[in-house]
């Protein structure tokens, strides 16, 4: 149900075309008049009323504005599923009381570095092994990724350790080459509404990780999820790596609050990402632990063995023996609040 | 050339790795000590260190700060080139001393609207058509443009009017088909880090027009710009089309002083949007004008002939009478600005 | 009017109940069921029920989601006075056809400087001078101004030129002493919520000029209007000055579409602030006329006769030949938008 | 030490007048040639140069940047003082092992209330008693507090439950009012920059509750931190509350990543306040939980018995029973983390 909102110049002619065109879409509006305000309260099934169509209401003579009560997404909403959604890959649960980990490199730059880091994680008990092959760089200078080779690597070191691979997508174009090798494909910060991109990865039967816009509203994240649901993937898992702030002592303001808020409006799992999320190593572990006590769903970690010699992201990067050292400190956090990790 | 500003605790040892990181790349360090903290300034070809490489000193021992001087962008800098860019399409110009305004719907909706609408704006003195076949949507469910079909229609409307087209491209897998018929490609907001997408672009041999990202700095702009340059594709025009900021009584923020700014930074084009810039068709006037007197090198104006009726972005299109309106109100702004239009 | 939504889990008690406290305040619910959502519409004069009350209502069970329709403001609205207010000063008309800059130096540094100015700013057409005696710094060991005695030579370089003044005050115990000497007060960004000020500039007889907070928004700077009016002195003068954004290429996001933003919901005249704005002398002159382009009912101008050695802002003052060459330049852009500079 | 980056247009002229100025502020300045650039470090006890200073630099001739490499502040940093602030008042401690918690309702409305709140927040284990008397409303026609009255019944309060009293300042006029009453003097969000306020309470020998600004880098509030301690008052505590971004799910974004910035570059304690930062009372225990496992050193919590009919911020306020709930959730995390609760 929308809310129409009339100006103080509004006319009887005015209401009357407004209510016509209530009426072609099969619709209804009641008048309710105020000391100051008129206010039409539209009945009937809004949610096929897309926000175009909500537009063209609103720049109509009279009106003053458009009030939109029903959320623009369904599919990823509570109201449409109130049951947590649950994904399993391999083994390992989303969404459950465990918390897993997804812990490994930014990029991977050769096998053994990711070999070295897969064993290392897995053996202080991360869940899934990530790492780019595919990488969005803001220079075109910079590190692009090994591409399919990186892929290959990845998958040896999840045969390996058993380790399910996390890896993203930036081109609907490798969706077949990353599919043969990747257990849940990741949609980045830059691609979060890179359409395209989502409405294929919907079409996949691999569960897909969808990091928050740099700017992206919530509101805007569930309809990036919308997206990929549309297209018959429900298994989408949300994750937080900060936002856009003014704040420039770390690299994102990383916004845990997302966190409960989610967990009301959406069924969908919820991780975080410290480590895009602030930008430096040594911030990492505290931000790690207060995600897991606001109560997120996972946690994504990057783990680099050397970070003086990343070719990516080296300072925002956790050495093996710190990532150890905070596995075994988030255990009590997760106790505390009800879980397992 | 960067500055290395070392912490308190900085030791012998630390500054001789430093110094060591530095010559193994081909660059010196020259140590300063102040009162409170010993600097390194690095002498040498720093413009091939990639920010990936900053980093990793970034995380040495002993150090506290890394602080470029260079900037990041080359090609697209005043500083490689310090000559304005024209850009000439079909007698066109852009970044001349006249302002072209580009006009026309947000989305093609069907042949007659955009027969309509060209004509309308070619008689109001636009110099462009524009209209999106291919919509980048927040919602899964709105309206996502009409396709090749609405190509068809552009063209066809170019032919009639003698307006050449700009159009949006969403997915590389389009670029062929929209080639055959624009004549400016464009890259929305939400793709202006879509790095795939304008690594592709930066191989055509036709202009492109980048919208500037909703939460990206104007230095991650010109990196955008950078990423097609550096495939070969000098023109590129940049467009201001508003940020992403707290208020929220306009679609977005225009920031105009962008303008400016650019102007001093490189030697690109850069035209305004202030349809999205605002988001509301009766603050597009005051801010056209606005871009005008700024500096803008050209201007993008939507335009509708139904905007109660429009399939996307109805509350900020101006009619035909209301462009015609303004285009001659900004002709003495253009004037006192010592521009035409 | 305001409009409650209500939760999906709402029961016939909590609406009864509700509609209870309804009553209570003197007003009336409306129920409208819809597919999805049943939403209360509130009858009556909702305009007394003050936003803490609208919070109470958020809180009770089965409460969604409170709509408001009426703006919280009154006396700064133009729903209650729809003609624009023109703010008279010793000759000088802020808010008609003729646009007035204010000129002068960030602070008042010595008596010398600041006759200088004056009578520079003065002789290429500026309508006040400006000037800070008491000065809001970021830093403590900063320059905080000369106090009364700032005021002193503010008076007499008035006198001298005839320029009525502009000067800001920070703590209400200087009231008294401010009063004497200028003809506009002047409230800075920082202390746009400082409502204690606020109320007491409420109880004076000369204009306000209000400073945009940081990060403000249209409503809450109108607010700040509000409650200056709602003492009784409805001379206020709103003054855009930047805002706070991600962007650090510009001190600040000049927002320069709150001007038409402000001509559509209040009759209060904006001027704009560029030199703040932009915090960058050689932005100043674009971004000034853009300003006057957007609709501007008056200008703020930062001049200094020698930046190069000025106690603060230095960096964004016009030197007196720069400054005369702008105003030279904006008189046709006044023109072209049917004003006068 | 500051450095200069000088632009590609300087010539040996403009260099030479710039070594002449640093001289005649006792500095000297060194010269470095790089491929592209000219750097010129400066020497000497650059502490004493304010920011107005460097801003004379920036404007001369052939300079393109400055940059500073000493923090603004002195007295709030860790270089100054390494070990950590610890503040006590009245036997409890704040910035120790053990995380105080400062509790009781937004405004004092009446003393049967507060009393009540305060009674069942010393039984739930909170350390101190809060409750505005003076309250800083976006609305002149809200409720503004008490005043003196409301003081009364806080220090009734803190008499029978044993609990010391945080109020918050608004006017440097009410300072010898609220001293009589107040253990702890809470500067609120909107007077972080309210310089006249911040160098009286500097002058008191109370500690200090300093709120971060909405808009407020960290750098600022530390410089808010320096204005007070530069009067002579050390005892200041860091409040993190939430910073205004895109974001309206939540009132504010409460930036956690705050806490581990802060306790590296200051010995200052900071608490938390989860209630201001998010807005809605059912976000405030995660938000608390996450702020305990951040690191922070105190909680601030609104507490209400009956938030239906609040006079303000009923829409945040935890209910006693939630409060009592959330303090012994909040147990085991403080434990996990090395603190107590």
């Amino acid at each position: 149900m929308d809310i129409i909102v009339l100006n103080r110049k509004a006319t009887e002619n005015d209401i009357n075309r407004i209510l016509k065109k209530l009426e072609s879409r099969g619709l209804k509006g009641t008048i309710s008049k105020g000391t100051e305000r008129i206010v039409i309260g539209v009945i009937g099934d809004t949610s096929k009323i897309t926000e175009d169509e909500e537009n063209t209401v609103r720049v109509m003579k009279g009106v003053e504005e458009v009030m939109r009560i029903l959320k623009p997404y369904k599919l990823a909403s509570r109201d449409f599923k109130s049951q947590d959604t649950i994904i399993k890959v391999k083994g390992r649960i989303i969404g459950g009381k465990k918390i897993p980990v997804v812990a490994g490199p930014c990029a991977v730059e050769n096998r053994a570095m990711l070999m070295n880091v897969a064993e290392k994680v897995r053996a202080a008990g991360a869940s899934f092994i990530r790492g780019g092959a595919y990488k969005p760089r803001t220079s075109p200078y910079a590190f692009q990724g090994l591409g399919e080779e990186g892929l290959q690597y990845l998958a040896e070191a999840s045969k390996k350790t058993g380790l399910p691979v996390v890896t993203e997508i930036m081109d609907p174009r490798d969706l077949d080459t990353i599919l043969k090798y990747t257990d849940i494909i990741q949609i980045g910060a830059r691609n979060m509404q890179n359409f395209r991109l989502l409405l294929e990865v919907g079409m996949c039967h691999k569960p897909v990780l969808l990091k928050r816009g740099l700017s992206a509203t919530i509101k805007e994240w569930l309809m990036a999820a919308e997206y990929i649901m549309s297209k018959g993937n429900q298994q989408v898992i949300l994750c937080e790596r900060g936002i856009r702030t003014f704040e420039t002592a770390t690299r994102n303001t990383l916004d845990l609050s997302s966190v409960p808020v989610l967990q009301q409006t959406t069924h969908l799992p919820v991780v975080v990402d410290p480590s895009h999320g602030v930008g430096k190593w040594d911030l990492v572990a505290p931000m790690a632990k207060a995600a897991v006590a606001a109560g997120a769903d996972g946690l994504l970690i990057e783990v680099h063995t050397d970070p003086e010699n990343a070719m990516s992201d080296g300072e925002q990067s956790l050495k093996p023996d710190a990532f150890k050292k905070l596995m075994s400190e988030l255990k009590p956090i997760a106790k505390a609040v009800g879980r397992e990790i």
